[in-house]
């Protein structure tokens, strides 16, 4: 039961941070990054103690032309040290491009209903999940992790409130198809911390011990909340992007994914591990900062660190 | 126990918002507001359902010259609708001018460190709380609700942690001085969920039944988290100003107070009852963010609301 972890009790845990700045951050914003930009800010990634990255995606590039560099971004990011790159996947031709790539994981996005799958996917929801499955198969077999994440899992920006028994059973249906991981995507930035205890007692009716990972939003100011709720219970992967980039160019309106520095000084403060380096993190985040030419929404390079670098005076 | 009542178990609560955007909004941001647009603001926040709103600091002119208008606000401001307003009072002099402009309650702040209350107050702790001391006793012999807020109580900007300890103490202190109500505010925006259920139980020591008010500041990404917290905590009223005014103008990296709409969304969702209607919030905010001239911190205006007004598309 949530109740039985609540937020405020997550000290003497771990939580790994699955970096997304280089994909879903670099995807979502107006400018383009050159491949050797890519390359150095996943560089200062792994220099700030990322092992889990999410690199790119292998998705026509037609459609996504800022990932059409999938290829030469994975042949120059730096390897060792137990860094393990995952490739965004939604086709089975992407699939052979990222075994080709030589990506450590992939992950596929299956979306929690129908309107969005059909807007974002081209199919529906069923047809979403078979090509999970195809995939998942395949990546398997050439000994690949693979995540399905579940897009909108928190509400649709079509259909607006979504059913948590729905995202369970998808959830179920993933698993059943191979997933190791399953992801929930608060895509459009609209959860609350009780929207993830119910979706969490959800999915762990359908799978008690699969690794559960989240991917939130700060479009509301809820991300961070959620983030931390998540842990306490018992998440055991969070996505974010250094500097908080991502806030999509086709809606100004939206902010990007939560910020790593601002969530890893939040896990710090709360006793749980992330093996982050917080002022190397504020040093990749003002690098890929100063690429976009954006202020970004990350708070913690503003502020400064605490009590290392005590803060500047308020008048109260 | 913090355990019992988790942050993801706070529905069918309420809790009161303290508007506090025309004094700790106002009073820290760079641009002067005339005294028409503050009583036009106050006016709207009214309207969006602010029952409790610190509209003004008695403070020496020449110290906080934003707040020199503080007698023509209180004189315009509209009355009735159980509408309360406190005035910040930082000594008897000040009272003098909060009892004569007709306040419903009076804040007075006193300081968790030596060097923070040195440097801000001009005075030791110990002067702070007898000045609190004789304020309060005077305040209620006129019939005046009095609130004790601790400064600092998370951290401070120049000797760095705070023990919880030492503001339990003070915080009893403030209780046999007669105040009516306790807030702990997060000056400087380090604190985190633990750090909140730390500091309710320490204060839940020294005293059971008075009502609790948290002050945050979102300069970490950490004030919305904390808010919601404190509602799970039992915290009885939150600080928030509209549109998330009040960024230091002497530290512009510092972000201002958490943002009343943000925190109604959140608190909306999460099933606890404010009173207050976000679109109207929204609209206050923009009028005052149109009078700062400033791009509002609070994301919701931004966003919209969920799920009436449904989101922007997002690329998965």
């Amino acid at each position: 039961m949530p109740s039985e972890r609540p937020l405020v009790d997550a000290a003497g845990s771990a939580v790994e941070i699955v970096e997304v700045g280089p994909r879903d951050g670099l995807q979502n914003e107006r400018t383009l990054v050159s491949t050797a930009a890519k390359i150095a800010y996943i560089e200062a990634l792994v220099a700030a103690g990322a092992r889990r990255i999410e690199a790119t995606s292998f998705v026509h590039p037609k459609r996504v032309p800022r990932m059409a560099d999938a290829e030469e971004v994975m042949a120059g990011v730096p390897r060792g040290d137990g860094v393990r790159y995952i490739g965004l996947v939604v086709n089975e031709r992407g699939l052979d491009r990222a075994l080709a790539a030589g990506v450590d994981e992939v992950n596929v996005v299956v979306v929690a209903t129908e309107t969005f799958s059909q807007r974002n996917q081209g199919m529906s929801v069923l047809e979403g999940l078979r090509s999970f499955s195809s995939i998942s198969a395949r990546a398997r077999s050439s000994g690949l992790r693979v995540t399905a994440t579940v897009g909108a899992s928190f509400g649709c920006p079509f259909e607006g409130e979504v059913d948590p028994a729905a995202v369970g059973a998808l959830v179920r249906s993933c698993v059943d198809a191979g997933a190791d991981e399953i992801a929930l995507a608060d895509t459009i930035g609209v959860g609350v911390p009780s929207d993830v205890a119910r979706l969490v007692a959800e999915v762990r009716a359908v799978t008690t011990d699969l690794p559960l990972r989240f991917h939130f939003h700060n479009t509301r100011n809820t991300g961070y909340a959620n983030a931390l709720t998540a842990v306490a219970l018992g998440a055991s992967a969070l996505d974010s992007s250094t500097g908080g980039i991502g806030g999509c160019p086709f809606a100004p309106a939206a902010t990007g994914n939560i910020a790593t520095e601002d969530l890893a000084y939040a896990l710090r403060r709360s006793g749980v591990a992330t093996g982050l380096d917080l002022a190397a993190l504020v040093s990749a985040a003002a690098l890929i900062g100063g690429e976009l030419g954006i202020v970004l929404p990350a708070l913690l390079g503003r502020a400064g660190d605490f009590p290392a670098g005590l803060s500047p005076e308020r008048r109260l």
